[in-house]
């Protein structure tokens, strides 16, 4: 494996203008629901399938973004987005209804950064004005494409994770008010060989310990340069277990606070989500809903969100593959904050 | 639907420095057999799964493509790929083995300029030195989960395309011998309402129209300019369709040479491919075999691939949904013409 640059500067300092978050009921009943632009009651929010829904939730999400960014839906100029699904069509779908040129990304839960990452270059460079970043994921829609049903009720190992269900979005812009996305670490693939699509974070952890060391490197900088390094979905199993390679690394992990959007999301502790929360909206939501809010309100100055993602494939576990991982980082800041 | 700006610009004029094809047997018996690196004459490759098999080609063509740029396989800093597969595993699995930072895109069969594309901005931006875009697809594991096993022996409508076996991968650096990437025009996805998954090319032909369209406005300049505009694989009813289109939006197609690599990759009068060539390695082995030699002997100047996709899951189908299709532009060129 190659040890090299893996950072994308952005000096042109793009600012994120407007984000919006849209989530299902166990969000809204988890810890940080009041951050949540809208709650819904019902898994299905009344639509005749369960992919049907999901693309709702980025449609929503989409529409509140650009609205929030104060923008015409005539002045969003490119839509990055992709999310679980086979050939990620919840975004396509949303695609369609937005009717703007359109990548689709896939990172699994890496998607929600890779996409922002992506928008990001793209406003940076001069090539677009208002990009759109987008993501979703569903209980119910990824139970039945990776592992069951859930309406066949199957039992779950406690290291396994709950999807969450919601979709986030931001939209990116040259100049504006709001935080600034200051650079992005891609990461490369890690996998330790792990086999168990029930414990995806400690799939995972390696990826995320792999990019976090990737960035610090080539930033020159140290886990103390942030108020935050958040990971995506690395939830109680893979968050402890990305402590301990971290701290064996050598990495000084006291100096700021590790945490995991997966861990944030839900109440562990009362909340029915085995080791706690996974799937494309998860960084997604956390982020763009609560951190952001966090950016603004001046609690934190500069955070770094490391999105995880498990790069399987249900015909790649039948065949007997191990879990290619990957975690992408992308650093955010306020305004104010010169680099 | 917006009418704006759709093109990225390459200011500093990224270079292909080196571009390897990889091909099964059909593709080996076809018109441009003697333009592919490599010619397998077997399907499965000796791998135990066509999924394994199709992962091979990748590896197989990114490999020869880091020897025909001469640079290090340490030297390589970014991967951009995507193919057909659920959540597009052969590429996440040949990024496993290239072990370089690694951004999965999904664009159905427009994935080879969406990659193109992607790693020619980051490039362009100073942001990576060497990237390489990389794009796969199979006969079989296509059918396989799309349509039936081949193994099943079912029929086909004269409608239908032939996936193509085979991987096509190209390496962008900032500077060197090889053609110019000049800017490159993303699509957005239109949606006329075709359902049939067995007349892709009626489906993608307008999406190709729109993006074409959209490529002359925005470059203000007319089809004379290139010597070919090439679609992705369109074949023998989406080519006539979008002929057809052109024509009545008043788009003087006769100016230039317009083409469709799945009608030139076979012999369509012999060879049993129904209307033609698809498939994500289509316009990939197509242009970074063919035509890019074209341009290196100097028989053409300027080429606009437009490679299309049709973005349906086979869920979506299944669930009565219209297939959404989307196509993007990238305008190549021979290094001494100025722009």
């Amino acid at each position: 494996m190659k040890k090299g640059k893996q950072t994308w500067w952005f000096e042109n300092r793009p600012v994120i203008i407007g984000t919006a978050t849209v989530v299902g009921p166990d969000e809204g009943d988890g810890p940080l629901a009041a951050d949540f632009d809208l709650v819904h009651p019902e898994l299905d929010l009344q639509q005749k399938s369960w992919e049907k829904a999901e693309r709702l939730l980025l449609e929503q999400a989409s529409d509140l973004a650009i609205k929030k960014a104060g923008i015409g839906k005539d002045e969003l100029e490119f839509y990055v987005g992709g999310d679980l699904m086979n050939q990620i069509i919840s975004n396509t779908f949303a695609a369609r209804t937005l009717g703007v040129p359109y990548l689709g990304v896939f990172g699994a839960c890496s998607t929600s950064m890779e996409s922002l990452a992506i928008a990001s270059m793209i406003v940076n460079s001069g090539n677009g004005k208002h990009v759109l970043a987008g993501t979703c994921s569903h209980n119910c829609t990824a139970e039945k494409q990776f592992r069951y049903p859930t309406e066949y009720g199957s039992q779950k190992p406690p290291t396994a994770q709950y999807t969450i269900t919601g979709a986030g979005a931001a939209i990116v812009a040259p100049a504006g008010s709001g935080p600034v996305v200051e650079c992005a670490t891609i990461g490369r693939i890690v996998d330790l060989g792990v086999k168990d699509p029930f414990n995806m974070g400690a799939a995972m952890a390696p990826a995320a310990v792999d990019t976090i060391q990737a960035h610090l490197t080539d930033t020159g900088r140290s886990p103390g340069d942030y108020d935050m390094i958040v990971t995506g979905d690395l939830a109680t199993v893979g968050h402890r277990i990305a402590t301990d390679l971290l701290k064996r690394g050598g990495v000084p992990m006291e100096q700021t606070v590790f945490a995991d959007c997966g861990l944030m999301v839900y109440d562990v502790d009362r909340q029915k989500v085995q080791a706690g929360g996974s799937g494309c909206a998860c960084s997604a939501v956390v982020t763009y809903g609560h951190l952001l809010k966090r950016i603004e309100k001046g609690e934190l100055k500069r955070i770094l969100v490391v999105a995880t993602g498990a790069l399987l494939s249900p015909l790649s576990f039948q065949q007997g593959e191990s879990i290619p991982c990957i975690a992408h980082a992308v650093s955010i800041e306020r305004n104010e904050v010169q680099p």
